[in-house]
């Protein structure tokens, strides 16, 4: 059932300081700032190899990150985002666990246009998982 | 500089709960636990298509992730592991830069039987890096 590493998500307090930091140690190769106003978040990417790294600054007074970032004012590994074939049936085996879903319980619009859910990390020794359908 | 993601390290207060977790809801592909004394360390993997997961439990009473474990009792996400053409040269660069590294500052030979280096995760927002050459 699972697939892909789509992304590791790493909240920064400062997302061009953070670019930089990656740029200057690894050279690493970083996309430009991109804002969604509607998930509270600019974003950019760090291309590796065979997946990438998210660097997540909060956007907004509402944004969904920014309580961790007051608890984590360095930042700090947020997520995991891991691909599967059909979210809805991954949804249904999840459901048949009783394993929580965050939210409405239902898969919605992620930033690259595909479904995704987030699940509890109660239930996935800390770690917050996001499923993204491939 | 960087190449592949590695793996991706969470730390857990029982790496067999934590296996069945992966296994029940997700049919992940886990390795079987292997402990590793010198490192403090017992450790499976679940392989993804592109990487791994790695899930760690603290082995013996002097194990570096004890403590982690203590702040985090249900378990967290600890580290990531990139992967780098050269350690020495990764190593001068970041020398260069003086960005601290942990323990002795020299590459070590990791659990992959590659020379490894841990850096700061104060330098790169809260996020505790391995690089490991390729």
């Amino acid at each position: 059932m699972l697939k892909r590493l789509n992304h590791v998500a790493i909240v920064v307090p400062d997302i061009k300081e953070a670019s930089k930091v990656y740029k200057t140690n690894f050279n690493a190769n970083i996309s430009e700032p991109k804002s969604y106003p509607e998930h509270g978040v600019t974003v950019v990417f760090i291309e590796l190899e065979n997946t990438k790294i998210e660097l997540m600054e909060p956007y907004g007074e509402d944004s969904p990150i920014k309580k961790f970032l007051e608890k984590n004012p360095h930042g700090g590994m947020h997520h995991i985002c891991m691909e599967v074939e059909d979210i809805n049936k991954s949804l249904d085996s999840l459901n048949n666990n009783k394993v929580k879903i965050l939210g409405t319980g239902k898969p919605v619009k992620g930033s690259h246009n595909k479904p995704i859910l987030f699940l509890h990390p109660k239930e996935f020794c800390g770690t917050l998982i996001e499923l993204e359908e491939e």
